[in-house]
């Protein structure tokens, strides 16, 4: 299950629970570690701190890799990164100053629905007694675990060992099912435990009733069959549950056409022959959002129905013609299906017997990568970076956007193949892609890792580049310096210093670091140098200084802004 | 109120109520401004975003400095450091990517009493019908809010008009009451809305009796009257309710040594007649441990008593020779008198009849600066570069020092006048000191700041020398390189890989930030030439890259590694 080029849990898989009743003699940390392997984790990112040291320690001896990060919450970052191309991730962090420093990274896994799995030391049970004041202690020993509470689909504070074990399954299991992140606190005396009794934890049954199912996937083809403009909505929970084959199988078969999310880009490679592109409301491409908007029957799989997804509530979606299927909901027209399962409800429709569309897919849709013809000293533009980065993607590469227009624009890049694109797209926290793509190279080492991040979003979380170096990963980091927050600008009337920031020599980090290239960019010219340069060379990391002008922007940044101004 | 070398909120007066009822007319976001006017707050720290656009346009008109940084939680660090010296503080930041990367400096705060108010913006009420997918949610519209009652010793959500000034007050007493930070989440369709009509707050009463009181003052004085050998232990409470002047009355009326917590280091001048230096049971001088525990009366005034401040629980404090009285509780011997204020059980006690202590002050007690005998070519050392902090610190200084070593050897530092020393002596949160020297610098512009911080630490947050480097603060750090973190490496037995990090040419950084000048430094000379040129420079930054052996250390930290090896 450790291959590192399959996702076995992304298929819905669970686990068997066999190594629960042969752990007659393991400690809670070795069972714990042990479990962490069953699912598909091999690494673990994290920080060490006195209240997690004996844990931290035991995870240095065992056959995890443990990869230290300058902070934690890049520390998250990397595991988020690290669980959407892998299936899970796990994060390991002290009391409080550690987890506390987790709370927004771990917020995102769970408001995007990455799988991570964070672990946790405190004080130990025999140091609780008559409440002492204990150093990184907030307001009692519970604080931590009641923030991460609102933050975790299922947490545990492992303080008993009569049922550490179960407790350790019953929360491992609620994160593979449900693709959001989960807590695991074990006091620090409790690492070396061994239980006296071990009762075994019984996965619960999935409890679709087939009937419910039968019901919703036939009238489901029925009213595919009957449509004469069916268009499917795709959205990441596809990647996020391994459903992408199921997915451009039930296209083919049916001859569909296919729209994704922004979130959801790269579910289907781009250059499939049904792919039409990003649908984003008004304000995506407007050939796109008719095709989709004027389709007699919308099949929205596995889609966040969110306001970036919708385009900011531009999306006009006639309820009365979609059949909406989530990992938490289904709806079709205007009644629900309760407890159909995501994945059963897309494999039994591909069994129906369905007719195939005739709808053309439009010329538009036909994704050619253009020549570019470069106009050397030109200032290089956003728009025209990603037009030249778009003729070096290939089968083998990660893309990670950041927040804003380093987002927006990396939409236009066209994923082939198995190209993977990762992005914070609802969520949208700042920050996540350079410590991600940390996660990134640990989870597939074989590939190349394209990092595209603005300069506010680098200055907070940039210097994991250290991790990177230390490692001798290789990314290419291209910073868009538009000296500011530049999305900012486009959201809020009048000229405001607040969105300005302090200019750094990005380039010479490579100096501070020990490591790396760097390139100091203004013209069309010197980036395409640059990109090829490090294209070309996989030994080293390349860190590219790219000088915008700070009113350059693409052009779904331009419609994004006229759409929020209306609300900030 | 707004005077920059006083700081009024420490006596514990509260600003009068009475702009609440002027203040027809003004718009929620207006009267918030206001108010944190009111409370000494003359500048707001920050990262702008969406949801909160609207009230930082409005915080940038205003009165208010507002400094942006580079992450929010040093943003949070930085308001810190600003309360810790001004007596309250402020920071800004949008919704849940930002407030939930604020989690561990609030919690940071609430642990050690630092009164930061947390102000952050939200998606409007009307935005929230239908309960849509609106970017940076997490599980509902009041995640957030649910996070900080766990960090917050008050919390609000401005939903409502006809409350809002009223809920705004009720807050903002609560900062400055208990020292604690506090949460207010503005709504962005609420900034501008002027309420119909305004209930004005009342502020409760102090619920001191004064039959209580006298008793207990009665009480303590005649102990201490009776005393042969009385010392008074004082904590950070003194500080932070402004009490330090009292404290010097009472120990000058009475002629009582004392000592003070680490925490409390720097609430009495250490080259004070009566002043014994830092109590930390057996992890202190055994001098002080000693004079501390034979004393047959210990008047404990606003101290923690934390594992740290207590020695990792070493010390021997006979409570049926103690009076312990802090913000929180007040008892003496083993009964408990309830609602005792601090200031005033001290205030009233200064004013009895006690009698003066005939103890002679030992004379290890008084601080002498050493004469630096320099070892040119030695490398330095982390105590003799303390050795030779202390020839120079003077009452212009703010030593600011991280965690771990950093902290345990700035103890040994001797504090003179008004010399401020700030450290997360208990909560013990990596990272805290470049980003509070910011706070530092805004709330002291006229002080010397000097950043004592390890490599891991730096690590961190050090990045935010950019925010200082903008606004031409220039603070001398000081960088404890010893690869890795090494407290932890005492604390736990054998040799892990966790515990060292990826090195880095720090005095390059003044390259990458544009300002600034880099010194890199192995040898006392070095050292001593460096301290030399950046103190008599203050219109630049210093920062000082100190390579120490990886197995340099303070006598602190190798007596706390002895401690704590038997827990962790």
């Amino acid at each position: 299950m450790n291959a590192r080029t399959t996702s076995p849990n992304r298929t819905g898989i669970q686990p068997s629970p066999a190594s629960a009743t042969s752990s007659a003699g393991l400690s809670i940390g070795a069972y714990l570690i042990n479990r962490l392997q069953d699912y598909g984790i091999d690494d673990v990112f994290g920080i060490p701190g006195d209240y997690v040291l004996s844990f931290y320690s035991m995870l240095e001896s065992s056959p995890l890799n443990v990869y230290g990060c300058t902070r934690e919450d890049c520390a998250g970052f990397a595991a988020d990164g690290y669980a959407r191309l892998r299936g899970m991730g796990a994060v390991c962090v002290t009391y409080c100053v550690g987890g506390l420093s987790l709370c927004n990274s771990i917020a995102g896994a769970f408001a995007e629905k990455s799988p991570v799995v964070m672990l946790t030391g405190s004080p130990g049970m025999s140091e609780r007694l008559n409440s002492p004041l204990l150093h990184h202690m907030v307001r009692d020993f519970h604080t931590q675990i009641e923030v991460f509470e609102k933050l975790c689909i299922a947490v545990t504070e492992l303080s008993d060992p009569t049922v550490a074990f179960r407790e350790i399954d019953r929360v491992l299991d609620a994160c593979a099912r449900y693709k959001r992140p989960v807590y695991i606190d074990i006091p620090r005396d409790m690492v070396h435990v061994i239980p006296d009794a071990i009762y075994p934890y019984h996965l619960p049954h999935a409890n679709s009733e087939p009937q419910v199912v039968e019901e919703a996937v036939s009238e489901a083809a029925r009213l595919l069959s009957a449509a004469e403009r069916p268009v499917i909505l795709a959205g990441v929970e596809l990647h996020r549950f391994g459903l992408q084959d199921a997915l451009i199988e039930l296209a083919e078969q049916t001859n569909i056409p296919v729209a994704s999310t922004l979130l959801g880009k790269s579910v289907i490679r781009e250059t499939h022959p049904l792919c039409l592109g990003i649908y984003e409301g008004a304000l995506g491409k407007q050939e796109v959002t008719e095709f989709v908007e004027e389709s007699d029957l919308i099949l929205l799989l596995g889609t966040f129905m969110t306001d970036l997804n919708l385009g900011v509530f531009t999306a006009n979606l006639d309820p009365n013609k979609c059949i909406y299927a989530t990992s938490e909901q289904l709806r079709i027209r205007y009644h629900h299906y309760h407890n159909v399962p995501l994945d059963e409800f897309l494999i039994q429709l591909r069994k129906q017997p369905l007719t195939r569309s005739t709808r053309a897919v439009p010329d538009w849709a036909d994704k050619q990568v253009a020549p570019f013809n470069v106009v050397a000293e030109a200032q290089i533009s956003i728009m025209r970076l990603i037009d030249y980065l778009n003729t070096k993607l290939d089968d083998e590469t990660i893309v990670i956007a950041d927040i804003g227009d380093s987002l927006f624009a990396a939409t236009e890049l066209i994923s082939r193949g198995r190209t993977e694109f990762l992005s914070a797209a609802y969520y949208t926290s700042m920050g996540f892609s350079v410590p991600a793509s940390v996660g990134a190279h640990v989870a597939c080492p074989e590939k190349r890792v394209v990092v595209i991040c603005g300069d506010g979003a680098f200055q907070m979380t940039g210097m994991e580049l250290s991790t990177s170096i230390r490692n001798g990963f290789a990314p290419i980091v291209i910073v868009l310096d538009n000296q500011g927050y530049g999305t900012e600008r486009f959201l809020h009337e009048g000229v405001w210093k607040y969105n300005d920031i302090h200019g750094w020599e990005y380039s010479q980090l490579t100096s501070v670091l020990r490591g790396g290239r760097g390139y100091d960019i203004r013209t069309e010219s010197q980036f395409i140098e640059a990109i090829e340069q490090a294209w070309n060379d996989r030994s080293v990391l390349s860190l590219l200084h790219v000088r915008l002008s700070s009113s350059d922007s693409s052009e779904t940044l331009q419609r994004l802004g006229e759409r929020l101004k209306l609300r900030v």
